[in-house]
């Protein structure tokens, strides 16, 4: 699969003019192939009479490695080069979002409908029944996506505006999966009491907050002070969402073993975010045994007092059957530590702890990394269902059955699903709703 | 004009079965006329046989008066009531706005584009290179509307939950005028400095900020504070959008009556947001003598240090050629305060200070109300203007420009032009761009 072997790789788009006679294309791709260049997509972009020409998208380790695959086409006979476009960086022009009218703007009467006066029948209406916003404006179907930038995908404390790209495509993945709301906001701060006030001035804006890209331990305190303060959902995506994908996927992998998940052993390795928020969602799930180690002993004191065991590297290769690592070290587990018949997912990206084929040369039963355990199966749908009970949090048991409904829409032999099928995530949404509103509201 | 009669009516939508012969329509708009029902577009649903589906859009003062519309239209032959909608209801439904990807979501490769691991690219770029956020992200074209809901319409303190239909509304004139994302952001903060903070903290997500609806004498300082601390646009649209429009509409009056608005003596009623705006733009303008009057003293005070003199009603209403009136008091000026060749711009909404009709009969040259003059002539074109040349603030020059390009475009006869021609709103925007590239940067 692409998504597994092109993860940390550029992509580039080749146009090129190829001579339209059995063989070019062939002659083009085999060159391409021998200078490394993995090939995705080819598409036509115009036929002529001799010649067609053809965009060929292509994934390279760098910029010496594009160099050296248009190297390797330049002398093809019949073949031209014609242009090199970075898509990545063309798609973000400009910005991936856009925020838009649901209604023309065409005449008068179109204006005195969302503009001045008739918007005043409505302030006035929300003024007397507050209630209705949910009905009569967007609140209700916005999420905010909020972010300091502390720690951003794997890039580290990058600041707010460097992390735009990646709440801007979260909105995307919100709007496109799910047709909800997503707004990016910017936030300058990084202490905990600003962060948590400044959020609480703007909360009134959104139905549900999805923090995003916080550094541990910041991020804990942060989400529990904004939690408590505000009755709307406060998820950080980073500790819970990844929670969810990681728990759909030890329930399939445990599914296809024949053994029950409460009775293994599960060891945590690296507890930052997303290692704390596999933790304690696994402890609250029922897992009776959760070892886990970090650097940092204030991440071990954290995981005892939520319920589990401080150990070792050593300790929780060799005591637990399923290890899930999160530490953002490459190559941090060595083969000879891996024991017969464990389950590894090693979730760093790009590169993970333990790359999937060694893991599984050393006796693993599964080995998995970070590029098939990902969270957009799983924060689309739980902020729909959030939204669409009215849910005031996200409860371990919506977080639950977000995961059981991901694994049980896994096809045979995988352990997760398709992430562009919307059909799972309304399925996400419909499991989470179902769970927030079960619960008795105290 | 359907804009001026109608400005604090209710808009209803009533769908009828007609009769399909000559005449019944007639019938039945006479009847609702009779009933004091005015009629706005009426459109044909669907046809039949004998009988046609019709919806009418009617102006009725309030639902005591859209009942006595019904009962004046149930006893006719021929027609059948069907349904009554409120169209500005359900225009509202859900929101008027929505956060939208520029780009499809419909395989691994867009995924690969617009989420992880493409961004990281981008994230890495921005890291290295922060100006260029304003290529690769929707910072550079996104205003935040920031309301606390402390003076909503002519309303007042409702609080930003019931005002969020305006800021949607301004921000559907932000997209459709000008292709700007407006992002609405309601502000739990009364006091100004929790106001300040809070927007500096969130601050780092927009090209600009308009603040919007925040009551006097709060509004001033929370403004020149925000300016000062931030390197981007910050308006009160309240303030200097309804400002450059008064400006447009005076220039355009001293056109046609062949005088110059430097010379005149112009009197301010009321030193509001709105009023205070105007009378500083008119004294950086070169209005050389320039009265007002309050209710309350500090402002007049705050009239005197901008360079105004203080005065009373009848003080302004005696000396000024020309009275702009922004009080929120109905009825104000009584008609024997109107000198004869006066030009009367009394804009409070629903209702004018003086309604112009009774100010042209009493000798005024020019008369309007505020549904004439209307903030979103200005607004969209300044924000576009200062995005486009990414002006660190609006200055009274820019605003200037973008009154004086109104103005150029207005009829024949009139004082302003159409709103939603969209090259007035490109002029707007290009005067208010090149004004800001005209000055010296410090």
């Amino acid at each position: 699969m692409l998504i597994e072997t092109n993860a940390d790789k550029l992509v580039k788009t080749l146009r090129f003019q190829i001579q339209d006679e059995p063989g070019y294309l062939g002659k083009l791709c085999s060159a391409i192939g021998q200078a490394g260049g993995n090939i995705g997509d080819v598409k036509t972009v115009s036929l002529g009479l001799l010649r067609t020409t053809r965009d060929l998208t292509i994934y390279v380790d760098d910029e010496a490695h594009l160099h050296r695959v248009v190297d390797a086409v330049r002398p093809l006979q019949g073949i031209e080069l014609l242009e090199v476009t970075d898509e990545v960086l063309r798609c973000h022009e400009g910005g991936k979002i856009a925020v838009t009218s649901r209604h023309p703007l065409e005449s008068i009467a179109d204006m005195r409908k969302v503009y001045t006066p008739g918007v005043a029948t409505v302030c006035r209406l929300l003024q007397a029944n507050p209630e209705l916003a949910a009905r009569y404006t967007s609140i209700g179907n916005t999420v905010g996506i909020i972010t300091n930038g502390t720690a951003v995908l794997g890039l580290g404390a990058i600041g707010p505006v460097a992390g735009m790209p990646v709440m801007e495509g979260k909105a995307v993945l919100f709007e496109r999966l799910v047709g909800i709301n997503g707004v990016p906001i910017l936030l300058d701060a990084t202490d905990v009491t600003t962060f948590v006030e400044s959020v609480i001035r703007i909360a009134p804006t959104f139905g549900a907050i999805n923090l995003e890209d916080v550094a541990a331990p910041a991020c804990f305190e942060i989400e529990a002070r904004l939690q408590k303060a505000l009755p709307i959902p406060v998820m950080h995506d980073d500790q819970h969402g990844t929670a969810a994908v990681v728990l759909a996927s030890l329930l399939r992998a445990c599914l296809l073993s024949e053994v029950d998940l409460a009775d293994e052993t599960v060891g945590i390795v690296g507890l930052g975010a997303a290692g704390m928020g596999i933790a304690k969602l696994l402890l609250s799930y029922g897992v009776r045994r959760l070892v886990g180690t970090d650097l940092v002993p204030e991440a071990m004191d954290r995981l005892e007092r939520a319920g589990g065991r401080r150990s070792t590297l050593a300790g929780v290769m060799g005591g637990a059957t399923i290890v899930v690592a999160t530490t953002g070290s490459p190559g941090l587990i060595s083969a000879d530590l891996v024991r017969k018949g464990q389950v590894i997912l090693a979730l760093s990206n790009p590169h993970a702890e333990i790359r999937p084929e060694d893991a599984l040369a050393a006796g693993a039963a599964f080995a998995v990394d970070g590029k098939l355990v990902n969270n957009a199966l799983a924060f689309p749908g739980i902020f729909r269902g959030a939204l669409d009970a009215r849910a005031r949090r996200i409860t371990d048991e919506m977080k639950v059955a977000a995961a059981s409904a991901i694994a049980a829409r896994a096809p045979e032999g995988e352990l997760v699903p398709e992430i562009l099928d919307r059909s799972v995530h309304r399925d996400v949404a419909r499991a989470v709703a179902e769970a927030a509103r079960d619960r008795v509201t105290p």
